[in-house]
């Protein structure tokens, strides 16, 4: 299980005033304490200053790799041009937050990561809009890997993120997204998928409840990534539980490390 | 869903004694608690108490019926003398926990509950021992739905039990179980799948994490009966969110309501 920190993000209270005033310690704090609380990759994201995004975004790698001796980005953003700048400062395999099959991003970011070892998000959105049925997904899918797969990306870094819709919205939301993440990973067997959380529970009262439910769900059917908060101690528990149950640990090893380390309760 | 309340079983600590002493008010109590926290069946379980299982099963039937108007009891016993006694004193219909593949305790089982309207939970178990495979529980629960619907059982009266097996004994029996859950709700359309969940996490720690991961996948499968304490608010809140995940909860009404009742935190 990839976990990638989602808290460098602008447009989360404690951080956008951090960034406008270049306040290096703070941000840098939140990316040492996502790394200690387990996270595999620390997301940044400037998306909501228009026109800085670029500048602030670079500026986010170097301070945080600085603070956490190199540790890896999730650059995020749907901007190529903020990515390939962000890209061009980050020391190592980054991750890439997202490619997806809408036409510009797609030939805009493609030669920035055909045959390099970075990691990249797959978004399963195109520009008839946002897959609703399994299939939908599926078929953007299917055109995203091929592609990347034919550009040198090898499927091993390849992280397809199925799209998460509302439940809100329509009851059927958060079934279609489960099956497309057990199509996707029994289909390309070595591709990864991975998502975030809170769109399922947009609307509703009680979010975290849905969003755990929503991700044990997921594990159970395959999905190895996960964007969310490090720092929620019982998201962290549930999602070691989940692997131990999806018999995705080994003698329960890890579930019995982390209850050790003080992780569970 | 039908939850069935576990709490009035001899094995559990303050059960014993107030058994032993026919402290009538002590199990009413636990009785009328387990229904107003949303309990459609309340187990009653005497089965520590060997040579008197069947007088204390009627009695625990008859004092449980009496608190609560006649709610059903859930007649859990692997003896079927203990539960004809039991059910001779039950007014209504109840639900038999359990009848299994097992030869003598099926041949014993099957003329009680044969052409009647009584549910039955139907556990995964033959005289070879309990399975370990999703093929091992999917050819006895045939066995089982097939002799039970040609007994006029209709197949909405039948909760199949996959017989629930502990992670720590081999890490694919989580896997196998819900595979079995998901199979069998498709092949036999309108049966129903029920467990408990304490199994599941034998041997490891902090086992409501693992309990509480296992429910929800379980849910994600089809499963829509489970053996458990309703007076736990987390777990019952989390299974109002697996099946508003899952895509079985109109308009989401059902986690609505429970907000508006404070049912969710």
């Amino acid at each position: 299980m990839i976990i990638v920190g989602e808290l460098i993000n602008a447009s989360r209270k404690p951080i956008r005033p951090a960034i406008e005033a270049q306040d290096k310690a703070a941000i840098q704090k939140v990316a040492v304490d996502q790394l200690e609380a387990g996270a595999d990759y620390i997301d940044v994201n400037a998306g909501i200053f228009v026109g800085k995004e670029a500048d602030y975004l670079s500026w986010l790698v170097e301070i945080v790799q600085e603070a956490t001796d190199g540790a890896p980005c999730c650059i995020d953003s749907p901007d190529p041009k903020a990515i390939e700048k962000a890209l061009s400062v980050h020391k190592g395999i980054a991750m890439i937050n997202s490619i997806s099959l809408e036409k510009e991003r797609y030939e805009a970011l493609l030669p920035l990561i055909a045959g390099t070892e970075h990691k990249v998000v797959a978004l399963c959105m195109s520009d008839a809009g946002m897959p609703e049925t399994t299939d939908a997904r599926l078929s953007i899918a299917d055109k995203l890997i091929n592609g990347l797969v034919q550009n040198n990306i090898s499927l091993d870094n390849i992280y397809v993120d199925p799209l998460v819709q509302p439940v809100s919205t329509k009851d059927a939301f958060g079934v279609e997204f489960l099956e497309a993440v057990e199509k996707i990973m029994k289909t390309y067997q070595g591709v990864h998928t991975m998502c975030g959380l809170s769109n399922i529970s947009y609307g509703l009262p009680i979010r975290k409840l849905l969003n755990q439910s929503f991700a044990v769900m997921a594990i159970a059917r395959g999905l190895d990534g996960l964007i969310i908060n490090p720092l929620d101690r019982q998201m962290m528990a549930n999602i070691i539980a989940a692997e131990t149950i999806a018999g995705r640990d080994f003698y329960c090893a890890n579930y019995l490390g982390a209850y050790r380390g003080g992780k569970l309760e």
